[in-house]
């Protein structure tokens, strides 16, 4: 531990001269010296920043706000991966697991040059330093972790857990990257951190980058130790061993034999990466690489107040944030913080007009090899599009509206496939899913991957291989992790999961929506490849499982984000998917929120109109209703002419004298429910006009003041009316469809039915019937809404009342009476 | 691999004289084999349950569902820890991590006697055993999963990666209890599980009980092989060693070598636990005990199908749900289910009448010591409630509401520290945090216990020891996951955490208040302690850090559940809290979820106004407001009469002439900028009558059919008026506040403000202003509302906009031009 700062004592002359630092790890440290005075310097200075004069209270900013402790390690892993991109050329991604350590990561942009490149106000010179030590952590500034305005990160590190799996991703397909990410210790403890540790056995060294993980092990967290950080070096060793890695420990609180360890340390890893590449390139791989990493043990808040108030500081839990807590008040603060920042020797550092003296500057690489200019970093070097085949090579044929049933899903499992084989020559998409591609019914991809897994393959495994590029893995988090580095870094890709578990990473959406929304703002970073989440296995449709399997939270969870970045979509069948997964691959910058159901669903739209109908987001079904024909007529596709479309979007004219009542329908189930319902009351009470409305865009609903998509509201009342009655079937909570309507006039008239938390293991139709979403209780509501004014609705509500009963009791004693478990389905009219 | 089955040999021939079969290990394979029929016969049969007659195809279910692949293994554990607690007295309470095995369970818990208790109609014999088969995955029935419905069991298993947290917490404080945990491979892949493992460095053995992880590797997934599955158990036992356990490996695929190592590793393991405890309870505990635990690697789907239509299944993915998809229509499926369920000899284990035959029935355990019986799995055995001190002990003295600021959770920590040292006797609270406890300002129990950890401790750490029971590890999912198995065994526990990464473990939450509305409805289960989470360091104040720690989300979550089981409360400030806190303490069986920050606010309710305000969740604050006083007069405390009270619940009559505007809020720092709005309209617009409302409890704001703390009609306009204008200042998002609305008449008069997105590392004032909630923001609304028909509204409207342009130059000039941060805090109105 360096205890002579609390004595202020001057450190030993710097020599530049090379004949004297033959290594240059003398300069090397007086570049981190530079680091760390700067770092110190954001966080406590308003002027002064290069110590000319006294330092008084008066240049201390009002209010200190920053974190010191993680800061000195991830400046010394910085300029020593500088040094080694020097060494070797390597064009590294640098990965900030601990990203409140923001100011030492400015800093190092700041000195290599890139931080100035991309806001010029910020310069190299004495005014330039100025502005860079008053913009942090301070209102209008910057904030004070790494996030989107730093240049050279994808990665924002306040909600820890997921650096390592964001750095997997990137490292994907990117032969010529070496992702370096520091993991602090807090972060080490958290479950997704200790599942990313398996990247091992899903890397290729022969097509993939590498990932270079150091874990930073300061010893604690905010106020205590952490587990990693009390247990041995042999411990750690172990653990890392156990996941695969090879790791090598550099410890010390030397900086003197903590640079010449660190850099043999990292001059061996970039040899061993090196190896394992090539070995694999030349010859393929075999089994999961045995890849370097580093394990650095180094004090929190290291060159900082070893003691402040008798108390120790360095090396403890009490450098976490603002060592010094009362340097405008308190005089001895006061002098030892200045004794601190001269310690650095600013006056050796940087010249006159404030700039890093030369034999220092040149120690950072140049150019692009700089990390702050890494394009990995900035949506990669080249971004291309996907190419999609056009729809028609996957759309089913959809006659009668309604006859045919079919998995929803598997058509676009063809598309993927066709993305794969046409990015084969420039890698740039992969899927990514808990072990459930087949089970989600996309497996066409097999017909041109595998699975990846460098593990071994054994006779019988289905579509196993190291070089297969689908990414199977039971960790929601890995997965969504993984796609996050991988379109950050300007590729593209799918995250397909069990709707009730996409819980699991809602706080990874959280996260990654308001680093879109950052991004977004800033006209320096480029457009990347949107994160597109389709969920399947939905709450209507969990047949082996049950309750716990029922939760479509996640749509409640991004509503409440951004409207600039997110989009719910809700295809109600195979033709609309499509559409729907055509306009989200190509997207940029969005959170794309997909749902729908792998079961046989009928199908409703061909192509043409799902096309139309997904453009528009919402429209009016004409086949499923009546209110465009003469009164009383049943309608059905073949009743239409040959020349008027089946649906009319809601920028179009209707034909219609109105309806009795509008039945709107979002999501594959609540729409199947719904055009039965609607069917029942033009069957039963023909006198009634009914329309049906799809709504398969969730963010048409809001006024556009809410959300970009929002209907103006001509348009939102050509589709529902001014003020008629609208019964509501969405796949979701009834209360988040509320409150998409808020802002709308008279929201009152929308009369919402969803998924409300009932559900087991039980038959399709008993869940609709627990959630009070069967076509019968939308008929009954929509008699109810209509006060029954029409003949035949009497008849319908006890024919609607029967069949609920004989569900009811055939729920009930079906287990003692009756011989065989039936579902009910609905079967559209004929023509 | 057994490949016998799809040749449909027959077994050896059992035989039960105990002088073959020395150490009844034929016997447990009976009785095995008896679990493993019966789990089959749950999948397949709907009639013939003891194959009496030749199978056919009527006597197939028609809707096959469940998952075999992991049952048999499951099943094995089970009669294995039987045997164990037979020969040992041990008290085991059984987690299932692969809770979709919950036939196998099932099965045990009827072949032990627990489930007809429980359940007398599924009886111990032939007409039970028919129920027990149909009622399987049927409508109607009992759900495939493990669940509340399963005697015995704390867990779920359908999300994976919380088995090993909950048996953690389950542990916790029980000393004499050993938590079984089977965790599978594939639950092992998740993050959260991986990041459990680190339980040895958190129990301590000389107060805790035992937590026993069964790694269980059948090697596969739903479709793949998992990363552990296919890792050589020198790799798997160095994983396990390296986080401190002392694994021991179970192999094979004989079953009759595999019982004679399975049992000798769990006596073993059950030695090492009584050792490890003796000693620690004689001598004290040093450093993390190396726990026992067993590495059992069997086929999947073992003593099933070996091969089905010439693809392997027996020991491979295929086995996960329904080897045998086609018995109903295919005779050589059928004739192969028939030789399968055959190949047990069910004629030689159950009698006549169905019943198990003796010699196998007095395996099992007794009364209850058997695991479906345990105590601890129903809340305990004596669920004693909090003995919680009268609040005055920790109340603000609090004089002219809103004159002095107080770090609201300070007084909470108080409270806290008296329930650790009042529950000393008869352990059972625990705070559980991710290193927060004293940055969240709940300091105070620190005076009586410690940080708990069983690493070394180091001189200068802060309250950190082994025999500490605080416990912090940054780990939202292991704070969440301990505190839910602490809960679910009878203990309280409260998890304090900053807001924004409540998200982390929202799934968890999800699931958990799934589990207590299931388990509510079951008239056998107790009522068990709240699942109490507090959020602090909320949106509005997270000074050291920015964006990415502002999210408010969990709200918006927990509002979807159940309201059966949902609380979210929002204290204004201390007394409320500790108001809130003492309720949700002595609470049951609820989410509760409680939202406060925890910096210096100012503080306005005595302990008796406060208890009064959390008693209704919402009441108009008089002092604030002046619609009861003679039009015109600014209305202060010092104006109040001293019988009339400060504030007036919803229930209590209102002399009113009505308000010109309502002012609601929910929250602290809506509440801050709510009272500065209503005095600056009082103050400048004399003749404007202004109402304060707060809300404390989001869930009076809904009908009361939707949420059973929701205000009768006749209070909820007591409170906001019939139909006049109300600005509403709350915590979440905005959208959120409209939600809870629904069903409340005319809506559109609630005007919301609340986090939208907006934010970065800077001052508390400028969040308020970035989100347009600010005082100025809500006073111009308020003007803009009633339409600025009063004296001075120009005046005020002026004022406003010119302070927010002054604060808008401030915060994007001050960078060049002020030298101060400085900050605007609202000083209440002098009396």
């Amino acid at each position: 531990m360096n205890s002579q700062l609390d004595q202020a004592s001057p450190r030993p002359q710097n020599d530049a001269a090379s004949t004297r630092d033959p290594d240059g790890f003398r300069l090397l440290n007086r570049y981190w010296d530079a680091a760390n005075y700067l770092t110190v310097a954001q966080i406590y200075l308003q002027e002064n920043a290069l110590l000319r004069t006294a330092l008084t209270a008066e240049h201390i900013k009002p209010r200190l706000l920053g974190h010191w402790g993680t800061s000195p390690g991830l400046s010394l892993i910085y300029v020593h991966l500088n040094r080694l991109i020097q060494k070797t050329g390597a064009e590294i991604l640098f990965v900030a697991g601990p990203g409140h350590g923001g100011p030492a990561v400015v800093v190092n942009l700041y000195l290599e040059g890139t931080y100035s490149e991309i806001y010029p106000h910020v310069s190299q010179d004495a005014e330039g330093l100025r502005r860079l030590i008053r913009q942090f952590s301070t209102p209008g500034g910057i904030p004070s972790h790494v996030g989107p305005p730093t240049p050279g990160s994808i990665h924002e590190g306040g909600e820890l857990g997921y650096s390592l799996a964001h750095a997997t991703g990137a490292a994907m397909d990117n032969p010529g990257l070496i992702v370096a990410c520091v993991v602090g210790d807090g972060e080490a403890e958290t479950g997704p951190l200790e599942g990313s540790w398996k990247a091992p056995a899903f890397l290729n060294p022969s097509r993939d980058g590498a990932v270079l993980p150091i874990l930073h092990l300061n010893g604690y967290k905010i106020s205590g130790p952490t587990v990693l950080g009390r247990q041995s070096d042999e411990q750690v060793v172990a653990l890392l061993r156990a996941h695969g890695w090879d790791p090598v420990v550099v410890s010390g609180s030397d900086p003197a034999l903590v640079h010449v360890h660190l850099a043999r340390a990292l001059e061996n890893a970039h040899a061993q990466i090196v190896q394992i590449q090539e070995q694999a390139r030349r010859h393929g791989a075999t089994g999961p690489a045995r890849w370097p990493a580093v394990i650095l043990r180094t004090p929190k808040g290291w060159t900082g107040p070893a003691v402040v108030d008798g108390v120790p500081v360095e090396g403890t839990f009490r450098a976490h944030q603002v060592p010094l807590a009362g340097v405008r008040e308190n005089p001895a603060h006061l002098a030892q913080l200045e004794a601190w920042l001269r310690s650095y020797e600013p006056e050796t550092l940087f010249d006159a007009d404030g700039r890093l003296v030369p034999e220092l500057a040149a120690i950072a690489p140049q150019g692009r090899l700089r990390m702050g200019a890494t394009p990995s970093a900035n949506g990669g070097s080249d971004l291309a599009s996907l190419p999609l085949r056009p729809l028609e090579n996957y759309a089913l044929e959809v006659g009668t509206p309604g006859s045919t049933k079919h998995e929803t899903t598997r058509p676009l499992g063809e598309m993927l496939r066709d993305i794969y084989t046409d990015t084969e020559q420039d890698r740039r998409f992969r899927l990514f899913s808990p072990d459930e591609t087949n089970s989600n019914r996309l497996g066409a991809v097999f017909e041109v991957t595998d699975r990846c897994q460098m593990e071994p393959v054994l006779d019988g495994d289905d579509h196993l291989s190291p070089d297969g590029r689908v990414m199977e893995v039971l960790s929601e988090h890995l997965c969504q992790g993984w796609l996050e580095g991988y379109a950050l870094t300007g590729r593209h890709g799918l995250f397909a999961t069990y709707e009730a578990f996409a819980m699991v990473s809602a706080s990874m959406t959280v996260q990654h929506a308001k680093w879109l929304q950052h991004a977004r703002e800033l006209p320096w970073r480029n457009p990347v490849p949107s994160l597109n989440i389709l969920l399947t296995s939905t709450c209507w449709r969990n047949d082996h499982n049950g309750f716990s399997h029922q939760g479509p939270g996640l749509i409640d969870t991004v509503l409440s984000l951004s409207g600039s970045v997110i989009r719910v979509y809700l295809p109600p069948d195979s033709n609309t998917l499509l559409a729907a997964a055509e306009h989200v691959l190509l997207s940029r910058d969005y959170v794309n929120l997909v749902v729908v159901d792998k079961q046989a669903h009928p199908q409703y739209l061909n192509l043409e109109d799902a096309r139309r109908h997904a453009a528009a987001g919402a429209s009016i079904w004409h086949w499923a209703g009546n209110d465009d024909v003469p009164s009383g007529k049943i309608t059905h596709p073949g009743a239409l002419s040959g020349t008027q479309s089946s649906i009319t979007t809601p920028d179009e004219s209707v034909a219609s004298t109105g309806p009795d009542i509008v039945l709107a329908c979002a999501g594959d189930v609540p729409t199947e429910e719904t055009l039965a319902a609607a069917w029942l009351l033009q069957h039963h009470v023909p006198e009634m006009r009914v329309r049906v409305v799809n709504v398969m865009d969730a963010l048409v609903l809001p006024p556009r003041d809410a959300h970009p998509h929002g209907l103006s509201d001509v348009d939102f009342e050509n589709l529902f009316t001014p003020d008629g009655e609208v019964i509501v079937a969405w796949h979701g909570y009834a209360r988040a469809f509320h409150q998409l309507l808020h802002g709308r006039r008279s929201p009152g008239r929308f009369h919402v039915r969803g998924y409300s938390e009932q559900g087991t293991t039980t038959t399709p139709f008993d869940m609709v019937v627990l959630n009070r979403m069967s076509r019968y209780h939308v008929a009954l509501e929509a008699l109810y809404r209509v006060r029954g004014r029409f003949d035949g609705a009497q008849e319908l509500a006890d024919h609607c009342r029967t069949m609920l009963a004989k569900h009811e009791s055939y729920i009930h004693e079906h287990l003692e009476d009756l011989p065989e478990i039936r579902d009910w389905v609905w079967t559209p009219p004929e023509p």
